[in-house]
């Protein structure tokens, strides 16, 4: 009988409803959604507003019996449940993750692929084990080039699947997360077991990790070598996408708002992957009239910093902001990035309309 | 005594308000305001909604009194009352006005000067009589190269003046138009009389005209030389802006609209400058699937041809809509337009992002 009164256990359906409420849809499926554009404007992104990108439907893996398989080029294969992947050392690191596709929509021409503005992007506390910890119980032969993992998503050669340079999957940063923000992996996120590759663009951190394999030889898989390569079409040989590029965004005042005269605090947060921000500039309306704005954190290698400019004088009428970040290898944003065949990578000074009075 | 009831006589201030009420503004002072989104997408652009682009504080020239010097290398000076004028052939024409900085916030670095999103453009039916019924009159010299039309805005060598060729000036279309949309000129755009370039980019159309000099050597004042250009910094003589380059845009579904699943009718316009639009294409998400869309009017050479897509399936997500146009030339909208150092004639293909269900 059906009664219309709500059973204490919530359905997997309203789960889901409950998860997917605080994002900006881009696909209903699969699943693909960005970061509301206020919620970024908070240091760390909730999960429920955390953006979501996923290149097949979500696998729906038990933490109870879901195994990871270890082998390829190691001396001791073995699989590994997630009882045990968490009696391991734990680590938590806040790292920010952008989708190598955010920002796509301002290139021109408008490349394929999702439609991603700039809600691809999130910050959040991460908690898991090294990979470096898990491939040394394993003893990874010593003519290892590359760890490739491979999630439960996708099938045949569309499985979801990258490598890592080794020195890049020994880094004591990249783990094997099990937690986001002190609650462990929802379904979108990758649970019972994602990797984190802090530093590189999300593509890296391969969700519902299922296997884990030393190769002798770079992979070559459809996310490795077909997808996820800056093409410029230029004649020359596409290079893999890897670290996120120094980028700034501005999260207040908001595109469009209307701001009071005088004084107007511009705010937002910087970032490049591996590298700290030193420097973040904001320009008042047009041209090269860029002004330095006040770093609010201690920048760190793997996370933005929120930084905030003092418009000490907005006069009435419409006016433009622009924010550009510099990293401490004297990288900075630029005005207009490398357009590429399927468009990663954009990390060019974006400008904000905003009126006075 | 203040009663606080209305006046039969509305204030100038009143009158102001009220001609301001249906724009968004720019800059209040001198005065610089946008056609809202929504009245673009009306065939003709009421008056209250037209954008306004003014150097200069507006002068104030009463229609009784006013008159234009006519002069230079003629062998007949006179000066000209607006009751006599407006006895001369009286033509109507559609024509549509774009500035030439519309869509500058989109050019990247951006340029210094207003802040014009896309809306600096507008379509209206003006009235007045051919500059060369004016110039006839007066017999120009057969040694004039160009015609310099003065405004009363504007003081010193910052006084707004534009010159057109000889050839322009004398065609019959390019007007000393008194009426726009079956009234007289409102102060804000050019009353009592302002001169009408149709097919070129707003600057030219000079507005409040108060002296028409034919010129033996080509004009070089500030509105000439010094703005109005495109400076591409590339070594190579700036262009001076003239025609109205090729471009289109879509005015349904908005940026950022919810429409329903299934089919969805994008709308828009296309215009260039002294040609007929021949083909407008539009593309549904990234990516090189340009498909035609249909003119529902008769191109014209001066006022922009409105056109219609069936998006057939729209399926549930964000999606983005583009379109472009070609001329009778065989001009097409690039996807970028090349940059110039004051932010001149952007016709690039704009992005419009839409979410479906």
């Amino acid at each position: 009988m059906e009664t219309g009164i709500d059973t204490a256990e919530p359905s997997r359906e309203d789960r889901r409803d409950e998860e997917r409420a605080g994002l900006v849809v881009v696909k209903p499926m699969p699943f693909n959604a960005e970061t509301p554009q206020q919620a970024l404007a908070r240091p760390q992104t909730p999960t429920a507003s955390f953006y979501v990108r996923s290149n097949h439907p979500e696998p729906e893996l038990p933490a109870a019996t879901h195994r990871i398989a270890v082998g390829g080029a190691v001396e001791s294969p073995f699989t590994l449940g997630m009882a045990e992947l968490s009696r391991g050392t734990l680590r938590s690191l806040v790292v920010t993750l952008e989708c190598a596709g955010n920002g796509r929509t301002t290139m021109a021409p408008l490349p394929e692929g999702e439609p991603w503005t700039q809600g691809a992007l999130g910050t959040a506390v991460w908690k898991g084990v090294p990979l470096a910890e898990v491939l040394e119980r394993a003893r990874v032969r010593s003519d290892t080039v590359e760890i490739l993992v491979e999630g439960a998503d996708g099938q045949g050669s569309k499985r979801f699947a990258r490598s890592l340079p080794l020195s890049k999957a020994l880094h004591p940063d990249t783990l094997l997360a099990l937690e986001m923000n002190g609650a462990p992996l929802t379904r979108a996120h990758g649970a019972p077991v994602r990797l984190l590759v802090p530093g590189w663009y999300g593509m890296a951190s391969v969700k519902w990790v299922n296997r884990i394999e030393a190769l002798t030889r770079p992979f070559e898989g459809h996310y490795q070598k077909e997808k996820y390569i800056y093409d410029e079409v230029n004649g020359r040989a596409p290079e893999p996408v890897t670290r996120m590029r120094v980028k700034s965004l501005i999260t207040s005042p908001e595109e469009g708002a209307r701001v009071a005269p005088g004084r107007v605090v511009v705010q937002g947060m910087a970032w490049s992957g591996e590298r700290r921000v030193v420097q973040v500039e904001v320009a008042v309306d047009g041209g090269e009239s860029w002004k330095p704005a006040t770093l609010l954190e201690t920048p760190r290698p793997s996370a933005w910093v929120r930084w905030a400019f003092t418009w000490e004088d907005a006069v009435a009428g419409r006016h433009t902001l622009r924010a550009r970040a510099t990293d401490e290898a004297g990288e900075t944003q630029p005005e207009a990035a490398p357009w590429n065949r399927l468009g990663y990578g954009n990390n060019a000074v974006q400008v904000r309309v905003v009126n006075v009075g």
